[in-house]
């Protein structure tokens, strides 16, 4: 038993079961087709709830084990009382995520045995935009810089795997190509 | 004391504060500077928690009142634990978070009360193309829409603090129109 469960989990990830959904996927490509949901709801100035549970996927609706809630806020220095992260730092931890849960599956994948990863993500960002002070400023980040650092086999390997990560990350390709957002209102 | 207060907080916005703040922004460009972080610990599998702590702004190195970790997984239907929310979905969060944090400051600022503020985001993702299964499908979301229920005063007041926030929204901004990424690798 023990010797199965090496071979078949590889960074904790469950091999035979990673490759048996590509095939269920491969026979039936309208399981691949996902609807991620957050909702929240305003607690008092900058400070609001998300909650993240209900999904729809591999053609039924779905729930996570349970519902989840992220507070967000803004800190002191921006006029908020840092009842949780700025929205904008949940995009950089969304961002390291991705990437990290795409690697483990790669390297899964190909064999390859990860021991230990680590990563940093900082972006720049100028609020002479958001706060409306300047007509030049994007509102968002000028630039996001991602920094791996990442233990076990061979290095060459662990580069490799990190690049087909972000060949294949959901986030990164959200975060540099963009995706056409609409906003509906119900007022009053 | 309290027509003091009533008058100077509103939706909980500290809005002399917030005006004191606009103009000591104003006489300094520089402290609109800020960097935001995120760091990432894998665990195993597509398990890794992600911590949200120090970030610079207003010229100085800060912290948050405390380190806050947030972990995130694949769910079982995508071969994970469900130890969290996917990275996807923190995306979705990060949109609706800034969004409200956004509407609830232009709304102190415009004199415009808020009672109630909700949203949902729902991102269309079809998983073929972060499977490797097919090569025409985006990674990332498809779509996203967010629709807002909110309360208060004049609707039509409410529908355009909604439109200022979009206009105004870092996140918004990062996910419709895409911002440069670098990642750095040591491995080994």
């Amino acid at each position: 038993m023990t010797t199965t469960e090496s071979t078949e989990l590889r960074n904790g990830v469950d091999v035979p079961t990673l490759f048996a959904t590509l095939d269920a996927v491969k026979a039936n490509p309208e399981l691949a087709k996902f609807q991620f949901r957050a909702t929240n709801r305003w607690v008092s100035g900058t400070h609001n709830r998300g909650t993240i549970h209900g999904f729809y996927g591999a053609g039924q609706e779905m729930t996570h084990n349970q519902a989840m809630e992220f507070d967000a806020d803004h800190p002191a220095v921006l006029v908020g009382a840092d009842h949780g992260p700025t929205p904008a730092e949940y995009l950089l931890h969304a961002l390291a995520a991705c990437l990290t849960s795409g690697l483990a599956n790669i390297a899964a994948a190909r064999g390859v045995t990860l021991t230990e990863v680590e990563s940093t993500v900082e972006g720049d960002i100028d609020l002479l935009g958001i706060l409306g002070l300047s007509g030049e400023v994007r509102n968002g980040y000028e630039q996001i810089r991602v920094s791996f650092r990442i233990k076990g086999d061979d290095p060459e390997k662990l580069r490799q795997v990190v690049e087909q990560s972000r060949k294949r990350s959901a986030v990164f390709d959200v975060i540099t190509n963009g995706v056409p957002v609409t906003i509906d209102v119900t007022a009053g």
